[in-house]
């Protein structure tokens, strides 16, 4: 379901250098392609599921889709396999400068990412505040514990600052997230 | 690229019992949602990856997709976990009565496969003669030793019966792939 509000970002202006108008996504997609291309890691980014309503064929490679919706996913963006473990996230981005709204992942996504947990995977969430420009990673277990803890809408700024891990954006890899996951489990 | 070819098969008469019409990857999603639903693995089948070229939207939650394309698969359409492992398997049907085209798979799937062994994944190929009813799990081992030892471009039956492992259909669940990687793996 990122797909249309991802065209209304491409079309707004982005200023600051550090950003380089680059989405969450494209700076993951471009992370776990270096890590493919050096051997690091296997993960990819699924395909944005999708109902289709109607295809025209001409011949079966001459396939178009001429109607289509997007569906509401069932698991998270992202999944695959670094040093023999299982590895699944989603990644979400927040305009508001001081807390993350939880309602921002679909509540199928939480149960996902806790099945994922309980059967030994690795399981977190990369949050990044667009206009504050910072972006942080937060293992299931920690929301877990928050959302068993506390009855409110969304989690500050301070709290994942002060339970979460930061993680800073370079040249290549663009966003280096295994580096936080080595920290944690390896 | 599965969909034009499914809607095919969809309208072609099924007249065995056993197979009650319903498709390799018909019987794979039953048995993930059945290991889903009884909390014994969490395997999806990928969504199907389109290029989208036009999208209609009046407003945001009302988006058409109008134009689009089926895209190749860069990796295979099953991954998920499985007892603290990473699983990733490909699943193919052939009309052939005595061998698998290795044609069947892209290249770029093996590659994938491949890699996925090399990080310590458990992956693996499902394969079912559709005319005989047969169905043969093989792992990706097997399959790069054949690879590497032979310049054919099909896999005979003779060679799957015996290097692989047989899945019968049941009701429920309707193929049970876990039975047969916990005697290899576990």
């Amino acid at each position: 379901m990122n797909y249309p509000s991802g065209i209304n970002r491409a079309f707004k202006g982005q200023t600051k250098y550090s950003n380089r108008g680059m989405s969450l996504e494209d700076d993951i997609n471009y992370t776990n392609e270096y890590y493919l291309q050096n051997d690091i890691a296997v993960i990819y980014k699924k395909p944005t599921p999708i109902t289709i309503v109607n295809v025209d064929y001409h011949s079966r490679k001459d396939a178009v889709i001429t109607k289509a919706y997007f569906k509401t996913p069932s698991t998270t963006d992202y999944n695959g396999i670094y040093k023999s473990r299982y590895i699944d996230f989603e990644a979400k981005e927040t305009k508001s400068l001081t807390s993350f709204p939880i309602a921002n992942i679909h509540r199928h996504q939480i149960k996902h990412l806790n099945k994922v947990y309980n059967h030994g995977g690795i399981a977190f969430l990369i949050i990044r505040f667009s206009k504050l420009e910072e972006t942080f990673l937060i293992t299931y277990d920690t929301l877990q514990k928050y959302l068993d803890s506390y009855n409110k809408k969304s989690i500050s700024l301070a709290y994942i600052k002060e339970n979460g891990y930061p993680l800073s954006t370079k040249y290549n890899p663009r966003l280096d997230y295994l580096s936080i996951i080595d920290k944690i489990y390896f």
